[in-house]
């Protein structure tokens, strides 16, 4: 453990850096640690160094200045007396930025200190270190995400040929299978992580100065846009075209692609949380976690669940940030203060789901001979629409659907097989053989171009995986 | 300080029990203690408490077995090891019951600890918690708002013939009272006040078992129902009809009740906020706060804008909680987990923006010469309604708005004060005296009803406080 | 079929009044009538008529010129052409008010007209009229909820003994009934309109004039708040201590309580859709509906499905009405604009739904067979918690638990059902007889206190139904 | 005006189109239209027609079919009554596809009316239709756009020299430009149109048939995904990897996407509302709208209250529409059915906020002379940081501030401008020359790199242009 982590401890509270009681059920130690007050002050003192460093890079001050700020900017120098003081002291000016620059001012010597935080506002600071902080915390994010994809994929060509239910609006409607459901949860990751990946590339930096003119300095001749520039540079985030205080897409877009990213990992978990049901048992969690104090029989898929109870969260939240646009003149009254927790949320809680997903997927046992029993509850229903198909050419498409409703309807009046009214059926002897009729009534039959999609996404995936080995 | 205050600073972090780095900014110190790790948990250990109690109080086991669990159902018991203990140990069962009841038998002695959480499922506990936390919560908020309820009454009261512009559309519309708008925000803070606690009134105890039915107590010869009954009577909660595991409504109305309070305050900042504008300058708040490190001569009305950064975060809140209440069966797999959160932030939002609103108010400096000023802006043209009406009697009101609408664009045409345009009409001169027309255009005599409506405010008030110092 | 049902059907679209092609999917013909553009231009008329009526009750005007208006202010006299003017007239001032005033004035003939509208305000009106509409919506809504009630109430008392599992996280937790779960849905029900109904008692009318303060009538000898008593006693709405133009709580109670509302009925669509599944088979839908052209077989579980699309939006609707609360001044430029359309959507939302899940409820399926062979699926192990209650007395409560924990994990590895187990268990059958284990294994025997909660449902219902017979 | 256009009218209701009574307040006609019944049902026979075509293509069925259907498949065949039975068919299966498919038949001649629907289930057709919608509403809203872009890029070159306060906190800051402002808002709506247009090349067509594996075609001989690849072909969509009917991130992202560019037009219509003040009365917006029939003097930024009014009901919408994303196995039951009108409302909103804008954008009266005036009212306390800057060299940063605070506070106990305290300061004297400390206090002469900005966006807008050009 190093000097400081140790610090990073006693920073952050009793429960290891989690935001509160409950983190620990929905979140992730590792968002939560890239988000804690220690992390977030850390990441303002990079800002401070970076401007300083693109001051002296522009040559508007000596570049002694710079490496003795970025030797100083560090929180294991404030101490957790300086983290503390910084947040008590944020009130007055309703940010914690002057009280971060008077601590960061008071550690380090000499003429340097003088160059600290000149020509920036300090919605510079917190929208920069806004930017670090989504990118530091969308690492373990994306680890786990790609980890997730890897799993989902290897589920999804180990049961390529597993048969199940395919279910619409609650009830069993025809078979697929359990690849090309998978399937659909793979191009839905990536195409997440993807998106996640195109917005880590278009984080801009913030620097424009009191009002976005970047005056105090532009007009004391040193070249604002160059240092920009230079700042943008040394922190690798995009140049901003101008600076953005109220112009707020850059926040919206990551609070809107958390938000879809944390819906794909909902649909996910709900699945997940559906097919575990006692009644449907076709997939139990992981080992570790959902047993019951009271009920030793229970194996609740709590990761899932828990997964799900996160993402739940997103829309509201997205939708406070989407309101924060509406952000009135050179730096808004209250818009741009109502993001910050709420950003900070939503990254939390899609560490928390990502993390939680990555295991359950990874783990996930599968039960296909409950998948093919549930199949058989309906009797044969389930391939109605087969048979339909099968006399179709005979009958014609209309009196071959009206005769297997009549039939359907038989079965379910006499609580009967359908293969037994079928094979009892004069028209549909007279068109197919009873071996026909069980072909029609097979599931394993009946998959389509479900593999066809699933390899799709396969390739889809080593795409993805190509691409990401080249970043 | 006390040993337990001692504690609660090690259990905190080291912010002082803000929540977040940026909670001081926008959050009341009260609030957030009140609602911190430790006092969760001390919330937890009280239901577990009450229920121990209960089952005593209803002969199921020995009194001293409630003695000894109220003794040791202290948070200062388990350390602050023993809360990190709980919140690491509370993702295996998805919630921080199971490992709070492990460590509350780990310190109670004897026979006494058998009798713990008997009968309860772990959402009895984390349900009455939260009613338990919402009332401990709403108690300095409630303060707060009586506080700021007077301090509104006496504004309105001191500003009763104090002349403002009446403002429609971010336009002036005709005059009003300075002291008629504190009517406005007195009755609905007055309004949400008694909404908010009517909900205290009501909120319930949760005790049903693992299903609702408390079959581990009832079947084996507790009286279910008068359990219930004893342990809401310990809590000075209200009893429950019958277990609302997943009837959410009381979760949602404490959402919805403080989501409509934050609003209530949101409405007072944001008039703060734009009269304090540099170009209306009509109020400014009180000092201490609000100044720019760069910009001397700014005094930002910061307590009105992160009270309003506060409340903007509200509607999001409120609508993770509504959709929570879809919660299905007996437990839900992840509406019930995705409330914690939000409840509690919509708590401390409510309660940072009371606390601020209240020392706002309390201070605020009222600038009557400036009000008076901006009256003037439109050279009269605020109080062509009243010409109108001076003029209907005599030409109709249609003609009479027909003339003074042509009256109004000369003078806007010509950039001259309306009376000159009025005092130089013929039509005007066959009808009013260049007195009636002065009167007609004096703001002061156009007020209309607006002290009437003040006082039945301030009567409004006098009720309330006169119920207050019952209750 | 009327006249003015005649002019509806043409001042409606061809969709017979439904506000969208979907609104038939989702919504009630009822409250879809109550809430089109015909209705709401009624309301803005009979709110201009109450005005002129009040003005006539203080005695400022005429009494003939009241009824004059009353006669003419009828949608059916303005004629579809009128109610396009006015949509379309609309823009100029940002609300149909103008325009409104204006067909009203062109069809009263005589000195009556010159009455119309005096003193007011366009928010006066359609902030009216919004209450009015709330009303009358509520109207069919409400009668829908109570036939609800009575449905849940019917099937509470019906299967009072009908064991089902209770579910908890997905998974089978202890039994309960079927008649406790419904129970569980009266009681919010009778809840939710409990709450709807104290919200109809205090729906305020508004009337302010343009800021408030009724200036062009109290400056010129008539009484203000003599006609807003007046006013609003010929609503029946309740009388406001003043003008709320810019304090909203009694639009966001509006949407907050219905927001409420729909929750509680969201939970129970959501239960009957999950009870459905295929693999569940509790209940079905009554006929008519649900079923698939292509799929013969499947009855899905459509009124619930369609009623919780609709509970699904209220959250979202709610949080917008919330954010517009923060209305600036004395009327607000943006805010009040933007909850028209949102507190319809609501309505109609609930309505929707209360309307579906009656149908719902009243020819609702219930499958007690299917619910006694689910009971068996995990071989006895929901009856764990019981067996360790059985065996607790003598062995201890842990050591019970850690006997039945450890049998239920070699029934689960074995496949074998629990009975087998527990009868071949030394340990157990040292305490128990076979009869003993059976008994603690029924499902039926282990109901808890559910039948007492019933009761107390039912007991609220019927001092429900006989308050409803009074009203 | 053609046969279409008039059955459009018979169509739509009384209002023209328009979805509600308000619609024309806050909806532009053009989009009201795009998304009317009509509309809806218009492009759901588009897609039927293209299903065809595909079949057709690959020759699954004959190529006349193909042609017969899409001479047949346009609303005027159906009329009036046929729109009407198929929105009041829907509830029965819960969308309008069924009773679609089935009026289609009854108007398609011969055999080809059996080639209808094939292969495909409900949302296939619900949802191709809607991202069909998505682009036809989004053309108009894409050339308001443009034109918008247009019209501030045009503001922002005439105004690149005309000085105005930059506001932060709702306090005057310090200088900027009125062309540096304008600026801001051409990035904005630059990139929000950017993210449209990318969106419009990425919507998906949906072809899945039951549950995603088109088995009733590829299990019959036809190749399915070949047949999406023709589908989507046809339509001008992009060709989807694998059916999305439950992996809902292209919904969400036209939610997503309409948000944000939403909130780009927020701001700007923000800006206008709160520099048109009575009291800063910086801007105004163009003629046309916005009188009051009782305060002739009032000109109502009405245009962009209504226009703010539509954008502040998108964050709702879209927390409706990411809840929506958790949906279940191969057919939600209740998540999509909810997207349907949110979906619609959010371009509705978009709509109307564009057109609005570029009108107001276009037309808008820009007043330097009152910005100029605006600038003094701090009597140069605006200008205290350039103040500081100038003395900086000679004091040191520290003591220049401390020298410049002194001095604005007793310009502002003293009430005088800052200009007469600082020529009476001998210290500053020292340093500076009167004219110096007037060319400090000059905000024309402090603006800073704004118009580097601007060359920025105006060079980004050329780029647009061009590349909008090659489109």
């Amino acid at each position: 453990m190093t000097d400081d982590d140790q610090l990073d401890d006693r920073l952050d509270d009793g429960l290891g850096g989690y935001a509160s009681l409950f983190a620990p059920v929905f979140g992730s130690a590792a968002v939560e640690r890239a988000l804690s007050p220690h992390a977030w002050v850390q990441a303002m003192l990079d800002v401070e160094a970076a401007l300083v460093g693109a001051l002296a890079d522009v040559g508007a001050i000596p570049a002694e200045h710079a490496a003795t700020v970025a030797e100083h900017a560090r929180v294991a120098e404030l101490g957790a007396d300086g983290v503390r003081g910084i947040a008590v002291g944020s009130p007055a000016a309703g940010n914690p930025v002057p009280p971060l620059v008077r601590a960061l001012t008071a550690v380090v010597p000499g003429a340097a200190a003088k160059s600290i935080h000149r020509g920036a506002t300090s919605q510079d600071i917190t929208d920069t270190a806004t930017m670090l902080l989504v990118r530091r915390a969308l690492a373990p994010v994306l680890a786990d995400l790609d980890a997730l994809a890897d799993a989902v994929a290897a589920l999804a060509e180990r049961h390529r040929h597993t048969v199940i239910a395919g279910r619409t609006l609650s009830q069993q409607a025809v078979p697929t299978t359990f690849g090309a459901k998978a399937a659909g949860w793979l191009h839905s990751t990536l195409a997440a992580t993807a998106r996640l990946r195109e917005l880590l590339d278009r984080l801009p930096a913030q620097l424009g100065g009191a009002a976005g003119t970047l005056a105090s300095l532009h007009d004391r001749g040193v070249d604002g846009p160059a240092v920009v520039a230079a700042f943008a540079r040394r922190l690798e985030l995009a140049e901003p075209v101008l600076p953005w205080h109220t112009l707020r897409a850059p926040v919206a877009e990551v609070a809107s692609t958390v938000g879809v990213a944390a819906g794909v990992l909902g649909k996910i978990a709900q699945d997940v949380v559906l097919l575990a049901q006692t009644e449907v048992g076709e997939v139990s969690e992981p080992a570790g976690g959902g047993g019951s104090s009271t009920m030793p029989h229970k194996q609740n898929p709590i990761r899932s669940i828990t997964a799900l109870a996160a993402v739940r969260r997103a829309p509201g939240l997205v939708s406070t940030v989407l309101a924060a646009m509406v952000a009135e003149h050179e730096r808004p009254a209250s818009a741009w203060h109502s993001e910050w927790e709420p950003v900070r949320d939503l990254l939390r809680i899609l560490g928390g789901a990502a993390e939680r997903l990555r295991v359950t997927v990874a783990g996930l046992r599968v039960h296909p001979e409950r998948m093919r029993a549930n199949l058989d509850i309906t009797g044969g229903l389930l391939l109605a629409e087969n048979v339909t198909a099968a006399l179709a050419p005979a009958l014609g498409r209309l009196a071959a659907h009206d005769l297997v409703t009549a039939a359907c309807q038989r079965a379910v009046a006499q609580d009967r097989p359908l293969r037994e009214v079928l094979v009892a059926h004069e028209q549909v002897l007279a068109h197919l053989t009873a071996a026909e009729v069980d072909a029609a009534l097979d599931p394993a039959r009946y998959r389509g171009a479900g593999e066809r999609f699933l390899d799709r996404a396969l390739t889809e995936h080593r795409t993805h995986r190509a691409q990401g080995e080249r970043r």
